[in-house]
């Protein structure tokens, strides 16, 4: 149908002129902390993201933070740990979306199981997104400071969540974006980061997928169990919509216009902090061990979120247009 | 066709959710300039109107500028003024866009025509916006600032241009948007803005006319004359497209779409300044001689105006399908 085909085109242009409008091939670095108003005006306003050097020198945590001193500090502390058997939680396997199994352990065994001193079927990864930090290791909160203040004072508000992240580097986070502007700051190790703007949502296929959950057999292996709690009065399986293409090897038979995408990747070291636009899609990797924590700010839901819903509105038709023919 | 009620609906819940998310049903008012930062997050990057008050009370222009102070100061000096039969300086008579005649005179022989000193065909309105305020009446620069301080900090740029403008209250500016960030202070009379946010522009209809201009005869009338320079070699009768409904008076028989807009309506008073944000409609009167100078500030091509076009790209289509059907 000729409409559609001028939609089609007219979404895969958005991503296009994004380009060559305002997005760059790589992901700057600065070398300071920008103030608040050089924050809002070249990073938050126009949606890119930015490595900044330098904005947490001054963290006790980048000296503190190892496996000692979380041993006598929180050694003692019940986290949550979310386990899986291949390190993809959040992640889409067959025609279910599969989420970890969410285990309470003292953060010691953690760190025997990360260190190999104890052996343990799966991956372990810290990763709970309540504001961890917060909630379940207020020892370690003197560490580092509780909100980035010229983000706070750009974004006219406190962060809702500071989360810790902690885990194997075989823990890889699927690609997925947030209702978040997100500061994402490495204390230890290295993250990679591959990065899509909201411009490339067309691009990005989204399928439904029935919710599960990896759940530890009597013998240690893996079953994957569906999330029964979901499932309402309304519909007796309700699907949950998630990216069905890994950014790192796409299936570009299956997926053809993903090839016209344009994935940045990034590594942040330790004493980087990473800002990561609000409804940017991002899949992360990390180092063995590596520790990170990040702060959330809730996004505005002004013209921007507008115009991106429409997209994804105008996607979904064309889209379902596609699959009609 | 189906496909095309869809993105019909689409567009016009763009409308819609806008105001829901986070347009006002009236232009808000504030006592005091905001700081650099409050400007940029607050009514910047959410593209939204605001009248600040208190913005330039030290500017002499305040105090200064009446009839008598522009005749000695710049009483003797050439200026261009817009003149047309019935005040519509850029606006739609039949299948023409017509434009204003520039005329060349001197500032005081405008002053006596707008006091009915001097018996002249047509309506005078000094509008031209080639930065006249710098260019053309150089003498009145130090009567008020060549910038707004707080803005130039935000957009982190200097205007592109300072207008002047004073006119017959019979003087209409029709419907159109700028891309420009607008600071827009009104120094004596009062100047009411009709204002439609970007988000609006699905339920706009424009056309295409033929560029023609107001010219005198020697009998003193108007003719409509075709812009010939305006025809290239690629085509014989360049059209300009341009919004064909009249705020005001729409005719929502022609254009039902335009009923499902909300405009919203502002008077800016002496001593007062209009943020128009960049790509907002606006239809504009005025009090007669009223006095105003605007700041033009380039807006930036970011994210915004990304989705901006991609939504002009969309409306094209359903407006060009529709007339199929």
């Amino acid at each position: 149908m000729a409409a559609i085909n001028v939609l089609s085109e007219a979404l895969e242009n958005l991503s296009l002129e994004a380009r060559e409008l305002y997005l760059s091939s790589k992901v700057p670095k600065i070398e300071i902390p920008p103030s608040p108003l050089e924050f809002l005006r070249d990073w938050v306003n126009p949606n890119v993201p930015v490595i900044i050097k330098n904005a947490f020198n001054h963290w006790p945590a980048l000296e503190k933070w190892n496996s000692d001193y979380f041993r006598e500090k929180i050694g003692h502390r019940k986290v949550t740990v979310a386990v899986t058997p291949n390190g993809f939680a959040d992640a889409v396997v067959g025609n279910k979306f599969v989420m970890p199994e969410e285990r309470e352990m003292k953060f010691s065994k953690f760190l025997d199981i990360l260190e190999g001193k104890v052996k343990e079927q799966g991956i372990f990864y810290v990763q709970k997104q309540n504001s961890n930090l917060t909630e379940e290791f207020q020892e370690l909160c003197t560490d580092a400071a509780s909100e980035v203040s010229w983000a706070t004072e750009a974004f006219g508000k406190h962060p809702d969540a500071v989360n810790f992240w902690m885990g194997d580097e075989r823990a890889i986070t699927s690609m997925h974006k947030d209702h978040y502007e997100n500061l994402y700051c490495v204390i230890s190790g290295k993250k990679v980061f591959t990065l899509l703007p909201p411009s490339d949502l067309p691009l990005i296929p989204y399928k439904l997928y029935t919710p599960a959950r990896f759940k530890t057999t009597e013998r240690g292996n893996f079953d994957i169990v569906d999330e029964i709690e979901q499932i309402t009065e309304l519909s007796a399986e309700p699907k949950v919509p998630w990216i069905a293409v890994d950014p790192l090897n796409p299936d570009l038979k299956k997926y053809p216009k993903f090839a016209k995408a344009n994935p940045v990747s990034c590594t942040v070291q330790a004493g980087e902090m990473l800002y990561l636009p609000s409804l940017w899609f991002h899949h992360v990797q990390q180092s063995h061990g590596c520790i990170a924590i990040n702060f959330w700010y809730d996004m505005e839901y002004d013209i921007k979120y507008n115009y991106f819903k429409f997209v994804e509105t105008v996607t979904d038709l064309v889209t379902k247009q596609s699959e009609k023919d």
